[in-house]
């Protein structure tokens, strides 16, 4: 079992994105990332900024050049795997510190570098739905006049839509300590914990197990807050025979995993019973629906029929899967208007969520495409969970 | 003592930022927020995105709404003090989903409702370091050519560079429950243990204890690692006799903390506590030289001739407090670049920071800046920590 993608699978990625450059007549691609959204830097260089924000450079031929804030040098020295590192004022953090005692590096000094003094001409770039202003001001001005700015969001995400060998099996493990806390947590939930004080027991073993951090901000909600199809915890206790929703996500070597379970301490009634199979129905016939070469939005097209053949139609809210891997959210979609064909390794989330007008449930299960179908990366705990 | 900053405050602070767009001659302002970065929207409405991200529209006279992606709608109806929200595809997932079952506004529907029909002709940016292309093309667009964006992040910046009782209350309790665990974890670490698996049991006692989140991603590294002033954690495993670097920060109710210790397990060289003396020596300085009145690069020079006549120039490599408050880093920093006067209930992190060769070492302490002198959030094991 590796315990982490090996430096020489992050140089192929940088010549896959070179190649597609220069078939593009891109003279460079620049991609961004916050804390928050951190994908396309990880992707290149593994460097996740903190605090700061970050930037990869890829020219069309030479080396790439990691972008980072000033206070970052000896932490992106430690991670990169890109070594060309700069540090440059446009990283810095959002309150604007402005680091009078430190020299730093601009983008027409960076253009100049990666073009052999030719200039950019052509720009790619790759986080167009992320990208702050600050950033991309200061790369008009150092394009000048003559410089193009092209979207070319779709290089990297073409490249990330479908998992290698390594990424599959870092997916994997994230699932498994995700598992093994599921298993833990559903030992120690009671009536009365707070879902704050289940969030830190969640952490507590995420961590104790091997992740190197959450994936998502913990799910664990109780009564009609289990409505919220996204959300954030609070200090509400958890209560006798009320639904409560759990989301557990670990990430392992920049990888993320998710298990949503719907679960009551106590006895669910015989009508939430129902609901609660039907979505664990839907949940497992989507991975009936889904291998290679099948288009995208049959299979949402299924899963909604499946809702309204089943009366259920009034508690759909969106799905039925997401794209997942180093975002627990992350390209593409699987919608009805998907209009592409699934691919072996492309990894999925099954998430099937159903609302009810007093509580929602979630099942959500992270899988690859097969040729045959899928490989399910948890399955532990599908069934009506009564506490 | 209050759980939560009361509503009154929200509209207090609505009120204020209404009065200054009508001095400015502005007829709205814009505030954006993602994930990490996500004061303003906090601010004005109490809201934090997760997974979206969100923003506020304040009119000069009239309703605030609340802008949201497609799927946060009863999440935010949970926590918003703004009760106007409308959901549009601009504050969508970075995966970028499409929706296709889900109605949602626009710009320009927006622009008609506060404006009851009139139009925006001025609009302020109140987050120009964090705003995204996406929504800034969406708002040029709706605005059309009569429309100008302006940018005015200071009107928040202002007003929340003074905090309010409320919010020092805030901070406060987020001290206390990173003092609780600090304690803790001086008790439990101990060598062999993975920097990973100490943040899962400050993870754990943060939320036991009443966090609401951790501030940031928390510190524990171990040897060279604590040169970094800004890093993740790893997988290392602590040693016995190595400068250990702890930083525990809570979020409470909206507000942050932070607490930094230098600790070894074992003993420290004579040379080392020598260096760690002199970092906790000026660290405690800078209380001294910090009151109302007080012009702030004032502050920052007698810190660096601090380093200087004790020959400690070398190890400097920035400082010595930044502003804190709803994120652990905000405006106002404090550096030799910055020339404004210091105010009562100004809240700052003393950050004191020491690298030298081989290892790096950071005391850090909230405080407030009050008429005489500074009021300090936390002030345990101000001390040479040897375990």
């Amino acid at each position: 079992m590796i315990t982490e993608i090996p430096g020489i699978e992050y140089q192929d990625r940088i010549l896959k994105v070179q190649q597609e450059l220069r078939d593009r007549g891109l003279d460079a691609l620049i991609v961004h990332s916050t804390e928050s959204e951190f994908a396309n830097v990880l992707y290149l260089s593994n460097h996740w900024p903190v605090f700061e924000t970050s930037g990869v450079i890829v020219p069309s031929e030479g080396d790439a050049i990691l972008l980072i804030g000033a206070e970052a040098e000896s932490f992106a020295q430690g991670r990169s795997k890109i070594k060309k590192i700069r540090k440059m004022f446009e990283y810095r953090e959002s309150a604007e510190p402005e680091y009078p005692d430190i020299p730093l590096s601009s983008f027409s000094g960076i253009f100049d570098e990666i073009s052999n003094g030719k200039g950019i001409k052509k720009l790619g770039l790759g986080d167009y739905t992320i990208m702050p202003l600050p950033v991309f001001d200061s790369i008009k001005k150092a394009l000048g006049s003559e410089g193009q700015i092209i979207r070319a969001d779709d290089i990297i995400a073409n490249l990330r839509a479908i998992k290698s060998e390594n990424e599959i099996e870092m997916i994997k493990k994230a699932h498994e300590i995700s598992e093994v806390a599921l298993d833990e947590i559903l030992g120690k939930i009671k009536p009365g914990l707070t879902e704050k004080q289940v969030v830190g027991m969640i952490l507590e073993s995420l961590y104790r197990n091997g992740a190197e951090c959450e994936a998502f901000p913990q799910y664990i909600f109780g009564g009609r807050k289990t409505r919220d199809a996204i959300s954030r915890t609070t200090y509400r206790t958890l209560e006798r025979n009320e639904m409560i929703q759990i989301d557990i996500g670990a990430r392992y070597c920049g990888y993320s995993s998710s298990i949503g379970r719907p679960v009551v301490i106590g006895k669910m009634s015989p009508e939430m019973k129902k609901i609660v199979q039907f979505g664990l129905d839907v949940h497992l016939k989507t991975y009936e629906w889904v291998k290679e070469g099948v288009l995208a939005s049959e299979v949402a097209l299924k899963f909604i029929e499946y809702y309204k053949s089943n009366g259920m139609e009034e508690y759909y809210l969106y799905g039925p899967c997401h794209g997942t891997g180093i975002i627990e959210v992350e390209k593409p979609w699987l919608e009805t208007s998907s209009n592409y064909y699934l691919k072996e390794n492309m990894t999925f989330m099954a998430d099937t969520f159903v609302t009810t007008r007093d509580y929602g449930l979630r099942w959500e299960d992270g899988f690859r495409v097969t040729r045959t179908g899928v490989e399910a990366f948890s399955d532990k705990w599908q069934e009506i969970i009564e506490l």
